[in-house]
């Protein structure tokens, strides 16, 4: 107890100061200092340029301490029950001994930024234990801009030492092929009852799961629910043909009973350890790895060109030209590449 | 019909060489060919290089024949009925001597590239009106990609005389927002009894939409569809406090009884008078050219630096010291982007 308020006393101190240093917060997140790691992540999320530079001199600085979690994909159309299921497993995995740390990304509304997530209070019980963490990211950033910035938090969360990280999106198509990338396993949650056209619909998204779970399958909804997880199995199993990647394992639980989730805890150390044998773990975390270096290069390509003295001086100027129709999109932007790599 | 016979010869003729020339090209979509048309569509769907060197010269010489034609967005998930609603709106269109064409775009499946789309069977009637042209997209583009292209093919079809130019996309909000770069005016359809949830999901396509309309409004159907149309229409006022953007318009139709149809084509000719009196069409037509520039510019940007002999010869070495953990993905971006504006 002393401790801990020897330690809070020491936060609210540095809290005083305008900045940490990166060493403070370096060291504030290899002791798992949720207060310190929760301002690192604010940090990451920054845009101002100054914090962009601090960040990664941070990420850099963990970066040694960092690869160990498993690091799972979460995603569900808003209704799935995509809360009470990440509660009851992460209650789970918790009792089990394993540090859980759950960061929910909301794709929703660009023009008014509204949220459709809520915040941490939709998991009153996991907020509440020490061995959790629940982050919510804002919900006006753009999409390449979330996968860049899950990811960076994601290296803070394992340097803090949690072992399962979650990462929970709304299965709406929007940023489930990002998540895929930034994840070592993609769990779709589904309901029964969707209707045809709207299962079909999320075809994409279930070709990218490694695990199916029909959620809420429970009372006279429970021979429904391992109905339709057979069907699905079915239908992914007609599309499969030639694919390389492996099948979804399907299953139901209902996360409001608490039924089969020891089990699903169960298939995603299974998946691990198989993954992991083949040689599919290595491969998926390299395939990650080259599509993080690519989200980077893109970012950087683009700050770089954006910020080139002649395209800032002249890029209005052919913006209107454009607008005016005297020369095509294509023709200015070759113009300007031109320019941009003439004259730095 | 010997005119036709004649022209038919010629471009038969001209499918045995195996290239147009670019001049052939421009006269043919300059006489309306569709056959012609056709397959200058099909170059600027051609990753080829060669190809995107023929597209480039193509659009900048039909350039100054296009920007005419009201382009419209319309989406909605499967199942509104978004066919039997173009196929009523076009003939009801193409009657009063409008050219319509109807680009369909599929962001479906990345893995299998599926369809759920169908092709143009779906719009049989209107797909034998010779004032009609209908164009289904390549699923398996990138999202990036497929706003560039359809962006070219809506030019080729205002040089070719079409004036209503619809582009149709699957409503899961993956490519709405590029969708409404693209266009004049965004209608989307919906239908009753979706569930609070999936309306919910989707305010953030609402709020992009000019029109709504609520199809299926018939036999018992149709005071639900009223009700429907209210309480979007409370949602959305709701929510349009402080907005810049004017709150869509909101109505209902049967495209299967052919009810309110004409309408609707009133609407949006209401639409474009207004907007362009008020200055928001001008306005809205800069900042679609403003996208397409800053679209082209990354497109050119990553063209050039992944074409690079330095970043050619190193990158697959960089990838992999990424991959073990060597360097952040980041630390590893600033180099190579360094070494490509050093050694060009």
């Amino acid at each position: 107890m002393n401790i801990k308020l020897n330690s809070l006393v020491k936060t609210l101190e540095l809290l005083m100061k305008e900045k940490f240093s990166i060493a403070n917060y370096k060291k504030g997140i290899l002791d798992d200092d949720r207060m310190i790691l929760s301002r690192a992540i604010t940090l990451i999320e920054s845009s101002l340029s100054a914090d962009r530079k601090n960040a990664s001199t941070l990420i850099k600085s963990i970066f040694p301490h960092t690869g160990n979690a498993y690091r799972i994909g979460i995603s569900g159309i808003p209704g799935a029950g995509k809360s009470t299921f990440i509660e009851a497993l992460g209650k789970h995995l918790t009792s089990q001994g394993n540090k859980v740390a759950v960061l929910a990304i909301d794709p929703s509304s660009k023009i008014s930024g509204g949220s459709i997530l809520g915040d941490k209070t939709r998991m009153a019980e996991l907020a509440k234990n020490e061995m959790a963490f629940i982050r919510p990211s804002p919900a006006n950033s753009t999409l390449g801009g979330i996968a860049e910035k899950t990811y960076e938090t994601i290296l803070l969360c394992e340097a803090a030492g949690f072992n399962y990280i979650f990462i929970e999106t709304v299965g709406v198509g929007q940023s489930e092929t990002e998540i895929y990338h930034l994840t070592d396993l993609f769990l779709l949650l589904m309901i029964t009852g969707m209707g045809d056209e709207l299962q079909s619909m999320k075809k994409g998204i279930m070709e990218l799961a490694d695990i199916i779970v029909i959620n809420k399958a429970d009372g006279e909804n429970k021979e429904n629910a391992s109905k339709t997880a057979l069907e699905i199995k079915q239908v992914l199993h007609l599309f499969a043909s030639g694919k390389s990647k492996q099948e979804p394992v399907l299953t139901t639980c209902s996360a409001k009973e608490n039924t089969n989730i020891a089990e699903i805890a169960l298939l995603l150390e299974n998946f691990k350890e198989t993954s992991i044998t083949s040689g599919q773990w290595a491969q998926k975390r390299t395939t990650n790895a080259r599509q993080s270096l690519l989200r980077e290069i893109n970012h950087h390509l683009q700050t770089d060109f954006y910020s080139n003295t002649f395209i800032q001086k002249n890029l209005k100027k052919i913006e209107n030209e454009v607008a005016k129709g005297f020369i095509t999109p294509q023709a200015a932007a070759i113009l300007l590449l031109k320019n941009y790599k003439a004259k730095k």
